[in-house]
């Protein structure tokens, strides 16, 4: 059996006490280490199961995947994913491929930030789409999540911003020179988000498309670390969101909609704006 | 402390490490009971934790509230919440309450519907608005829901429908008669579920709007115990969901909007129509 287990969002003991259990009978234990990252590092997580831990990068998953899903046949192998087991689409091939090979699994879920968010006091019945925002190039500057984020706005609804994780990329540089030399992980903060979401606005603004939905003073909401004991919350203008410090990642934004006045006392409580006021 | 722990979605087991170490060293543990359930009964987790479990249903919550916060100002106190803590809006007036009252909290998340719902093989990325279909009366039909999700599905957006729970509704004919009896619980099937939505689509279907967003051929996903062992996912029209068997609660529905690819192919996985062909 191959499981996928959710491993929530900070530190070892946020697996749930199922997913525990299967790690510690597990023939194998894979952590999947390129769609987000925990607040420990892998040792401890190995020293709190009890077990080997292998890192599981995507190069890994698509050369080894065969390897995984025929140890899987007859043994339990565990397949571990920070937050929910469905939070990131890259495990929807693990799933599939096991299907084709027969090879059963099961799903052990956890918290994701997709309801965690909710800590920010906002609440999750009133989120519309979520989106994710890439990091930019110099040549290559998407922002469909823009006209998403609008569409959300126009009815309401808060928005999600998922921030990129850029994680063993091949450096472009040495690729050019024959070479597989990878940069050093990259996870975007609200800082650059900011910056890039008032490129946009900037890029977007005319005489007869002001934004009035979406601008520099809109409040946003910045989030670090949600689930770790040092998560952080604070709240600000856009333009503001420029130069906050929220320290280490992951980082995420959220768009507020129409908020209701129950949603405004818990923003309040829950945002702590100490730095930035 | 008043720590408001989730519970996750299936039995005992489900519960976080964190989650776990705070229950058993807890002065008073409660469980809320009237948002969710689980599929074990208070016993189980009464025996799983080695800890008094007191059920904690929204009079309860209302009356007591006072009580248990002034019990959190010196000593830790567990409130257990089906699911995620902050999946269901009545436990805002608590963490309201415990800020008022300066008690400090501390949410420990979980996994619930509104992640888990990917199960079926949709993308939690392609979700819109989340609805509440609400049990009709003779007299009370609201329908705001039915918009939202054709709003939904005009952006090609999936909706997450959760059905209503009645727990501890007070009977009328004794309320007249000046006694207080309950009801007992009711949780809405998705044969329920889908006798509203096309009662509505019935009423709103005229010759200008013949609906063909969302009629009673569209294609639509029943969930039932999403993370329990004997979870059950079907996909089958609205029409025919009137009669499918999903056994127990709690049921939930998703409309599909656009699908891609993979998603088609994850959903002819993850459902299970061998009852429905």
């Amino acid at each position: 059996m191959l499981y996928l287990i959710g491993l929530g969002l900070g530190d070892a003991k946020d697996i749930t006490v199922k997913g525990l259990e299967i790690v510690r009978r597990a023939k194998h234990v894979f952590l999947e280490a390129y769609t987000s990252i925990l607040s420990v590092p892998k040792e401890t997580l190995e020293e709190f199961y009890g077990r080997k831990v292998v890192i599981a990068d995507r190069d890994f998953v698509e050369q080894s995947s065969d390897d995984i899903l025929a140890d899987a046949v007859d043994n339990d192998v565990a397949f571990l994913v920070v937050g929910d087991p469905l939070g990131a689409t890259t495990h929807t091939d693990l799933i599939l491929r096991a299907h084709q090979t027969g090879v059963q699994h099961r799903l052990i879920h956890n918290a994701s930030i997709i309801n965690a968010c909710g800590a920010c006091g906002l609440q999750l019945y009133n989120f519309g789409e979520i989106v994710s925002i890439p990091f930019w190039t110099d040549s290559w500057k998407p922002n469909s999540f823009f006209d998403k984020i609008c569409a959300n706005l126009k009815s309401g609804l808060h928005t999600l911003c998922l921030l990129d994780i850029k994680v063993k990329e091949q450096s472009i540089d040495a690729m050019i020179k024959g070479k597989v030399v990878y940069e050093p992980p990259r996870y975007m903060s609200v800082n650059i988000a900011s910056k890039q979401l008032l490129e946009i606005i900037e890029s977007k603004a005319t005489d007869s498309y002001p934004n009035e939905l979406f601008n520099e003073k809109t409040v946003v909401i910045a989030l670090a670390r949600i689930g770790c004991d040092d998560q952080t919350i604070k709240t600000c203008q856009l333009k503001d969101m420029l130069a906050i410090e929220m320290g280490a990642p992951l980082h995420s934004v959220i768009i507020p909609g129409k908020l209701h006045p129950i949603e405004i006392e818990m923003m309040s409580i829950f945002a702590d704006n100490s730095q930035t006021k």
